[in-house]
């Protein structure tokens, strides 16, 4: 069997060099070109040392011949290279924002642009294969979801698909610090985000509108209306996703009861799921630092008939460059966990 | 003036560490014992080396002549020591969770025991200075209240009195690691901790009552049902709460102003409150690292109608130590910030 | 080809962990009995939820039929299942130190006790692959490295070969919490080792003999005489080592040319090293995170004429577990690196 | 007693910052101005919240009358606002290395520029109280010396005094991150930092001439050379320096007998020293956290005859601005301790 070849464009952030650490070690891929342009020209075992002992260099054009292309671009900026690929019959797998939301009015609210390709939007695919398996198979343009998005959706899919809860809904979320991304920000500087703990994006952060839309195709008269608040914690990676909301009293039994239900419907829904773990334990971060796998917890405050769900994932991974590959694994028809069965790293 | 005589039983925890540097440098008040069981005999500077060059030595017995005493000995065991202290004419702050709650029934339910002094939880004042200063300067048994408490309490207190929030309200705090103490555990092992976010106590935190009774007093009407939901994040100190409850339409006016309104009710509230912030900007647990202040950001979800607030303080110091010297300094009628001046350190 | 049968007594530790890891993913061997005491009976993957999904148990009794036996008992106690063992013919590598060190009598100085099977001692192979490929390809018992040894073994060996240093060896390492082990104690209480750095061992800690036995027996003439001082950092993985020694002149030329030629003398000898990198730029903890890699960078302090070399690696890879698998591809004459590929996870 | 009015120019870093912390607490000084370019008009508790509260708003320019002054400019800027203050009466502080070396000519050699006023390198008296309190007491131009150096020429000082050791001293340092300031840079970027050890500046380090220099004045024949290699380890606060040199084996007697007279020779060194601790226990950075305290733990690695000193201080208080306002007292015949006498914060 021939490999699948790749490309990587902008691989100086950090989910440009996740995308090329899981691809360089895929076993059914071949990376043959990375770009980025800051450091063009350099090896990439010199910009990023754990790549030291690999032949990659990093260029400027994204000219090579590929099967399929990553485009790690900012957003708004994504948007620019990719209709060119698409014309050249390169499938696209985009881990910007620029083509998540379906409805193209959304953009100059949240993103505060204008979309120039709104016809593009509606061939795109949202890359959340516990969602979409069977779009992405066929997709020649994939926009991979948000690292907030995947752990808040996958938390609530199947609480929302079952109209189990109302629709009010809050999603408090905790993430590293890696997610704030390699470009220079006091927040992230270490001396700063170290010993500290804090919320932002209280105005409304851009991962929510992707929530309301998945959420809200999969049981549309529910509709969830969500709060979003998301928080930087002082780590490098994962997210931790506590969501809550109100139970409809008639979907489940009483006490005890009632969690089993939630645990087996949970179960029930993610049966097919490479990579989601629904679990009886309280899931942490760690347990999936450095692999592919969103592990579940649901459960019921039965003092005041709560539904609260926990999600934990690496935000680079699931939440990025692994989901990205997964992606690719679905698009050519591969074993969906190829190249990503790697544990996480303990401790 | 002659210098108030303190003492504290069981040093050797975090709290009672803390209670230790900040008496031991206040300006009014003189440590005259301190004891602690399993580091009895050595010198609290051995045990402690920041404060090597003090002189304290740690007794056994708790057998000095005081005006007050901390305790600082773990729930259900501050109870057996503290109404002798009272006997003897000692006023007594407790660190502990036993005389916390008013309804002597709810100690089997959280706390796992029967009460054994019934009486004593109608005479002792619960330690919030911002919400029962006046009961707080005639004390004799004072509870200092919980650390998630505080934050919990401090951030919904003026919206609870004012009426403006439906009862249904979530805390999801965020806690460094010095809460869990400093008794091992494998939830506080360095390699397990760090690089970890998790959630804990979903079955309900012993601190939840607390915050339901407290609030419960400001607005009998209203009456909150809280859900709770505390994590650990990897940090030593600090406690961020962010809080979130749906608004009533008619209490404030639409919009941005509603904001103003919801500002201005908060900064009032607080108006004579020595360590409350209220801030335009989202506090971080760093504002408050090593100091008596907790910062206080409230503002609304104009999408949804919901409150959030967000509070931030430190854990040992206004969740604790701080706090129990502050209700010493109104208790023996000191101006309220007498020894607890001192700035955050940064960064 | 058939699968080599691997077992790991005592998978509850930090290395047994990282073993069963490594060897759970290795394309090569199978994993067919884990034991350890405290969890018996429980699933691997309840204990450590990075195996969610496996199928391991963990076992009381060490009964199965293995090719190679892996045992991560602490010392003392591996001395006791080891001689059993390999009169089954079952091939051993043992991670702790009881079979280290050649000379019998150092056991009682430096880890107090006298060794039971000093004959043992000498079939026993010091299991660094750079130093000693041939004699591991061939051992039945071999003694993996200590952490901290690897890395300075690493780091000064050309240079001790190559006769370029004086005997006078300073080796200052600074290790990651982890190697502190999974039992609780103070040092490793996340509240006491955040924001914390401090040696400990100053009375010679026990990987000193080691790195004096090895680089010795590289060099007899010149035969090191060191001071090891570590260090704890508040990290949970990773030893970076720093290394110095008075040149001896004549050995190299002066000036910018005595470094490229002590640069090339280290490539030189690590030519055929799967897992060593000579590397031209400061060599970082990062580096080397979670992957089988030692960065090794060796300069000269041109003012005082001083050899410096600083290494990094993963403490429980390369340091542990990793090498311990390096040594069973080996023994059963595969291709070094065998699942071992993995590159650092970064950041 | 008039308090003393004291400036801050570029209040902005962290040294300015915590100035600003120690000064705003001081009972003698009274902080009449701070200024700042970046952040010019700006409410300084706009800028750092822990100053919520306070009413110091940032200038452009540094125009009020003060008895003192401390300039937080950075390398090669501070030398150009000094003189005109000097010509104003006003007695400098000055936190940069542009007054530390004494000898004009080291200047382009570690700072690669030619000093414009080598006259006043005479004048200025090099800040460590320990060793200079006299011509501190009367000085009009102080250079407040660097972070690294204070902690190993504390820490050799008493030995290169008594000439115990012979002049090839390695001074190996791990310092937190705010070392490496608030200006932004991939080095000090969080998730870099975080989960990171490394070493840098190996070429030379510009604190490395102040160690040489103030070592060669205590002790003009034996005139240390000095390897010097500083590291970074992942945490905010602290430096640890641990120092090793041969011992002269006719100065101390044998054995433990020598380890005994080595503490006492610097407990007698530093009898008079208001922030040296000298100690009998493994000094940690945490012991000094937030304090003005500086750890000396000395001793014998008795097998090589070699002298082994690890100290630890705040890099931002006793190796910095703590040191800084300590200096202020002694020039304005203060106890020394006066407004630093704030115990380190544990945990």
């Amino acid at each position: 069997m021939t490999r699948i070849k790749a490309g990587i464009i902008n691989v100086t952030g950090y989910i440009g060099a996740e995308l090329a650490r899981l691809l360089a070690q895929h076993p059914q891929a071949e990376l043959v070109i990375v770009t980025g342009r800051s450091a063009a020209g350099q090896k990439l075992g010199d910009v990023f040392p754990h790549f030291a002992g690999t032949d990659y260099v990093i260029k400027t054009e994204f000219d090579s011949d590929v099967d399929i292309a990553f485009s790690a671009m900012p957003h708004k900026t994504s948007i620019d290279v990719i209709p060119a690929l698409l014309k050249q019959d390169i499938r696209v797998i985009d881990v910007s924002a620029d083509f998540r939301l379906k409805d193209a009015s959304e953009y100059p609210r949240w993103y505060g642009f204008t979309h120039p390709s709104p016809g593009l939007l509606e061939d795109a695919v949202y890359g959340l294969p516990e969602l979409h398996r069977d779009e992405i198979a066929s997709a020649s343009l994939l926009a991979n979801p948000g690292c907030y998005s995947t752990g808040a959706i996958l938390a609530l899919a199947p609480a929302v698909k079952e109209g189990l809860i109302y629709p009010e809904v809050i999603v408090d979320s905790k993430s590293g610090v890696s997610g704030a991304g390699r470009t220079l920000s006091l927040i992230a500087h270490y001396s700063e985000a170290n010993e500290n703990t804090c919320a932002y994006s209280l105005e409304g952060h851009r991962h929510l509108p992707e929530m309301e839309q998945e959420l809200g195709i999969l049981n549309p008269e529910l509709s969830p209306s969500i709060t979003f608040v998301p928080h930087l914690v002082p780590m490098s990676r994962g997210i931790l996703s506590t969501c809550y909301a109100r139970l409809k009293v008639d979907k489940l039994s009483k006490g005890a009861k009632a969690k089993e239900e939630l645990n087996l419907l949970y179960h029930e829904f993610y049966k097919d799921a490479a990579f989601v773990r629904v679990t009886g334990k309280l899931p942490q971060t760690k347990h999936a630092w450095g692999s592919n796998f969103c592990f579940i917890y649901p459960t019921i405050d039965l003092r005041t008939d709560r539904l609260i769900v926990i999600s934990s994932l690496d935000n680079l991974v699931k939440g990025g460059a692994g989901q990205a590959v997964q992606n690719m694994n679905v698009m050519f028809n591969l074993p969906e966990a190829t190249g990503l069965e790697a544990l996480a790293i303990y401790p």
